[in-house]
């Protein structure tokens, strides 16, 4: 029995454990949209008692999953503990938490990591991998981008306090913090527009500013791009010699004998 | 005669064939400039006559023209199914679906996929070369652009809820769609500003996700890059057998003779 | 005395030539500086007469010049209808037109253009080699680009189309061309917000649109780096191996003899 | 004594000196979250004795370490002039300053310069290695970056003028600054909106900016990368010299025997 249990809830290539993992997945999206409706508030007055009820039918089925989760291992650690776990014990709390906390149930949109979970339904392999390579791209330039991140909060603070002193509380640039989010807005060309430059020398900056950050926007582009070109296979260079004896062609450059027909190849 | 009009609506290599596609083509633009036009009121109310006149003119052409090409071919569903045959239809039928759907005839702005004809009158197979080109690269890094795409709806769900929580609805972030809305348009560095978060916690989390959203920028980039310049020079796949006779490997897949030695390989 | 001005004024590598163009780049800044400050009604108001007089004695000098240019050379028309000729000829007649026709003297600005002859004064080679290398990148894709650009064109029309329907007039998709502007707006990723769209709806299929100028924008970038990339010198391939006499490395991978003893390598 | 503070000030291997570095990080940390605080008005009224405190005993700290630094030094120029002696100055005198004139104190946020100190602490080569990785191809790139700001900044200037001419002041295109201003807004992709065409004719002209500039970023992006891409695998230079011998070519530029055949290569 719990066994049985454990293939169905934790393993997805049997044909009941595939059919568990869609009803899940469907669940959470409905669970995830009832949240969204009910922050909707012309649509939370007209169906708040349905979203509500819905709702906590919605949390007792988890509960009942992730109690059902933790009985049917045998080593009870090793799932609470895991990436899972940890997310699908945040995705059933907030509901409960809300009685006594109000509010504090809009966190049920944390059961949006849940849909995580779609990868092991479809071919896990091959997404994983497009995952990995993502992945791997990102670690391998993990040093560049610090420096790069670390750059960008220097030059922040450093842009900030220059348009604090040039523009001044009076045109909205109220405090250096403030400031330093008009300049990641600026350098991130996110451009709000909810604080803009209004003198002639702080527009002149700000133009400054802006190519800057034209300039800037290049450097993880290029960095992600090259670390991705890199991982790729390693490219083979072949020449357009052709056999002498079956005329095949694209031999690798440093090849001797035909590939095709065993023929001594003649380099000119 | 049903070959000779044949012969003119669908191939664009003869001086008749192509005299109707280049008519075809102003006809189009005319025609969508023509409801361009309709839509600014001060030009409606001048001239609306006359636009209207003229739309249903260019309709009855197309009209003419529909049955012409289902009437001159043999084989009437592969046309009427295929993707130009269905974009005819839809470019056809919204003038007169407008007779009794006030608003609907807006919807003749679909002629404008009718341009993509425009391809079969300039040297097509270098533009269908270069389309293709840009459609393999997308079609390569599918799996790579899903799991990113994933992962930005992932992202977007948990910070329209955080900053619908952290700002509310008194600064504009009045329910957890509208504040993913938001998170969209300041991940994509769109940046509006419409909407933008008015408390320091809540401007600290924004500065937060658009340096986010400038690295992420860089992920589609690098992978459609790398794409590209894979697809440029043809992939050439070696394994890793190695010679019976000299032991040499990275023999091209369809390699029949070691290019080293000679020796024949033997294919597992 | 004809062939001296013709040096001086044609040619850069000369010290008389050379000290012309660098007064020539110093009087192009300064009559752009003028057209600007006069541009600022304040600073007009006070200081009208000396920057309008400025100005003439400018306009006379490149009036002198463009004779001069004339004058010097042999073959007139070689002058007059190049490139450089016709950016002359438009920098200097705007003042004189704008003594009939009011405003038109502030296409001066078209003085920028001419600042394009810094080129001659730098090392010239160098410069037009790296413009040179950024225009081939551009001329190799120009398909790729063409094609690229016609279908944010179709798409533009399509989208422009769909939110004039969905959000309409009330909410400043006052018609399909201003709908089509904020197209373009929010595909690009600048987002004024002067046009937002404020239904649900609309929000959402703005949304869409966002993600996708997202993955549009890798386009281009992908197609000139890939380009870029392509127009550098073709890589050579070394290996390891190092010369059993000299032990030198880094020999070409189907190097035969030691490239720095002459001694024969052997192959594992 | 003199050489054991040279040791702790300097040096940061020791067990000493690296504790020394600690402490001196968190504590330029600390004085840049002092200012930030202040230039908060709520919090400045609140705290302004204890704020004005803390940064005094911090300065006061700082120009402490900065005597050390000159005395425990032999050659006290070769850090007064050297890059981080020169922000250590800048970074301590603002705040004596602040004593004569008012405000100036802000520019204690300077002391972000220091953080690059950071650097010391953590494995140093690996992260230079970075750091100069990023410089090298910035480095590389340097001319065809300059031809790109140039032509950016003529197309800026012609752009400006047309925008000034066609939207006017009535439009806030007030001055052709002004206009410039708006242009590197809108070509960057920034958009905060304060600025936008209000005319048909202005906003077609925007769209076709907009589209530009979408093209433009791509070329930065395409430099850096394909510099990046560069500056991973070492370059190998070969020249288009001949053998005597057996006329092989694509010799390295130190090889002096050919790889081919093993004959003594001559260079001209």
């Amino acid at each position: 029995m719990k066994r049985k249990v454990h293939d169905i809830i934790y393993e997805a290539d049997t044909k009941h454990g595939k059919l568990f993992d869609v009803i899940l997945i469907i669940t959470i999206i409905i669970s995830i949209i009832l949240v969204m409706l009910e922050s909707v508030e012309s649509i939370d007055k007209k169906y708040h008692d349905i979203l509500n009820f819905s709702e906590w039918i919605i949390t007792i089925l988890f509960t009942i999953e992730y109690i059902a989760r933790i009985a049917s291992i045998k080593k009870k650690s090793s799932y609470i503990f895991s990436f899972y776990g940890i997310i699908d014990f945040l995705a059933t709390i907030p509901k409960y938490v809300s009685i006594f906390v109000v509010g504090s149930h809009a966190l049920i949109a944390l059961r949006a990591l849940r849909l995580l979970r779609v990868f092991r339904i479809l071919k896990l392999g091959r997404y994983l991998g497009a995952s990995k390579s993502l992945h791997t791209a990102l670690i391998a330039s993990r040093i560049k981008i610090s420096v790069f991140l670390f750059s960008v909060i220097v030059l922040t603070i450093i842009l900030g306090t220059v348009m604090y002193l040039v523009e001044g509380p009076t045109n909205g640039f109220t405090s250096i913090p403030k400031s330093m989010y008009w300049a990641i807005v600026t350098l991130t060309t996110v451009g709000y527009g909810d604080i803009a430059p209004q003198t002639p020398l702080g527009q002149f900056i700000a133009g400054l500013v802006m190519i800057l950050g034209y300039g800037i926007i290049a450097v993880p582009t290029g960095i992600v791009t090259s670390e991705m070109a890199k991982s790729e296979e390693p490219k083979l260079h072949t020449n357009t010699q052709h056999c002498t004896y079956c005329s095949a062609h694209n031999h690798l450059d440093n090849a001797k004998y035909c590939h095709k027909c065993g023929e001594k190849l003649y380099h000119e």
